[in-house]
């Protein structure tokens, strides 16, 4: 990214600009174009934005707005979507849309029976993640794309922590829009893309200049589109491999040596990086801070750590209590940790949930 | 920046976070603190943005939206806005808003009487810039502030061009929302703010987390708001000073030497940074490639190189006709120019038009 703040740092220019601006877009394109073929896409129909909330909202506001006169006012998604798609669904409500809120079977899966059945002729988008953001469970998107090309409703999958650790081709895949950021994967915050079918009618949420395609307003940031290339060019097969090693040491040693320990989420069809785990009788925010002071960085669904102020909808779409989202500790593997992490990880878990079970009145039985 | 890329490059937590977020979350704090202080706003009033497209957006249509069932749909605007207003003011007159497109003088003034007249009770927003983007030009922002809050209706100001290089205080004056950008002042790109008094009634442009107080989702980009507070604390009076003799030296010599000139725009109230020429009976992708050949980097308002593929609108509205567009060149100045700069861009600028006056049919008289 150096080089693009410091040296090649002029505003993307077309053909007739000064020539540090004509270099500035070639960096560009060639970010583009490294991106667009991870998907075996065309470069033309990837959009950079910043980051994916802003890919979901303009997924989402952008069909929803070009189809209101025309098809009709549904759109469908599932109860665990992050928020981006969640909160862009519940916006549009408020707009006169209808919204249909999938339900997610105890490992996190749509109803596919449900899928159909929720489509009708008002539909104008479905809207279903690849991978869940907290349980890590990964939606069957072959069959749902089949079903959507088959109904004729345009398909947008929220592929935030998906991009790069699984695979995702629109070539084979009849996926219209894709929602990516760089920062899940390492590269840099404030960055995201957006894949658009070639002849997806969409109408831009950012009004302004004509960057992009005409499909997304601002003034290019090439330091950061060079810095998400990057960050794509360094995700290997191996790096995925490791991942899921250490997350299947974490399930798996949790699961066997500490007790009232529940697996959140599906472990077969599980994001490579992503473990979940609900510790029953612990309150999730005393895990994250005493694991803090040992130097682990975990997160929890429970109540009061999340600035909603309610317990992860994600936990409770599973079907589970407010008491099995308060115990719930996500941990995230990444490009730096090793086996041995996970291993550390779990010891100190492991003596974590016993000292605060027995101090936990939930745990008097 | 570095360290947020770095070190501390966690999310930004709330309290109960692991140590690392909340470390992250404080020095997210301290640049909003830091770049509101220079409008002596308080920082719960500064939201962070991707850029000032997607600020002028948010107050646009933030406004907008929240007002159209309850007072009205009509907005007020200049016709030589930047493109991120006078674009979303089109987009607004496609959801069916009504928009007032002020006339401005022959220097790029609004005429104060004709904003009068404009506000009906119909009307929720006006939108008028601090510093003109092409010619510079810098409006009365006290006397609009003082009609708007008269009539009780909001104030957006484009402040793009003019933050940190020209005084823009709220506790003076009466301006509800206010646009900010950090790569026009050597900032990273990427990175805007959007100041919204308190209570100013907004409905969010980027739905999902809760983030910006609730006013922007999105995981905050904090490595750039960083770079954007360090970009602001560089700003110094003497730098301004220096910006504008370099200005004027430029403008002087130009309307001096050079025969057939004419300045856009107006002298005396003029961006520090900016000067903006006309050189008449030449081209200003001509003049362009030629200056770029000796290592300037300057713009023009011409059609091909605007990807509107249309004359400048601002050459257009202060009453120029294509030809004074075509030929009409940008000189932007920044800290790492000298004084000897200025002298060197008139001298080759000379020697150009020179030359290409030679060759120019529109010159043959």
């Amino acid at each position: 990214m150096k080089p693009y703040f410091f040296d090649t740092y002029a505003v993307a220019t077309s053909e007739f600009g000064y020539s540090m601006g004509i270099d500035a877009k070639e960096a560009l394109e060639r970010s583009r174009e490294s991106i667009a073929s991870k998907l075996d896409a065309n470069s033309e129909e990837l959009i950079f934005t910043s980051g994916s909330t802003e890919s979901s909202n303009t997924a989402l506001k952008g069909v929803a707005m070009t189809f209101k006169e025309k098809k009709g006012k549904h759109v469908v998604v599932s109860k665990i979507e992050d928020f981006p798609v969640l909160n862009t669904a519940k916006a549009l409500e408020r707009q006169g849309f209808s919204v249909t809120y999938l339900d997610v079977d105890a490992e996190g899966f749509v109803d596919l029976e449900g899928l159909k059945n929720a489509i009708t002729k008002e539909t104008v988008l479905v809207s279903l993640q690849q991978g869940n953001q907290e349980i890590g469970t990964v939606q069957d998107l072959k069959a749902i794309s089949e079903i959507c090309e088959e109904k004729e409703v345009i398909l947008h999958t929220d592929a935030t922590h998906s991009f790069t650790r699984l695979p995702l081709n629109v070539e084979e895949l009849p996926v219209d829009l894709i929602t990516m950021s760089a920062h899940t994967i390492h590269g840099p915050r404030g960055i995201g893309a957006l894949y658009i079918r070639k002849d997806t009618p969409i109408t831009k949420l950012m009004d302004g200049g004509f960057q992009e395609f005409n499909l997304r307003a601002g003034v290019e940031n090439i330091p950061s589109a060079v810095g998400f290339a990057k960050a794509v060019e360094l995700v290997t097969e191996e790096e995925n491999r490791r991942l899921k090693a250490m997350r299947d040491r974490v399930i798996d040693k949790a699961l066997s040596e500490i007790p009232d320990v529940t697996l959140n989420g599906s472990w077969e069809k599980r994001l490579p990086q992503n473990a979940n785990l609900t510790f029953h009788y612990v309150e999730g925010e005393s895990v994250t801070l005493h694991m803090d002071m040992r130097g682990f960085a975990v997160s929890t669904g429970s109540a009061c750590f999340s600035r909603s102020l309610e317990a992860s909808h994600v936990i409770r779409g599973i079907g589970g209590d407010h008491e099995r989202a308060h115990g719930s500790v996500r941990f995230t593997f990444g490009r730096y940790n090793q086996i041995g992490d996970a291993d550390a990880a779990i010891e100190a878990m492991s003596e974590i949930v016993a000292r605060l079970r027995e101090i936990s009145p939930l745990a008097r039985k």
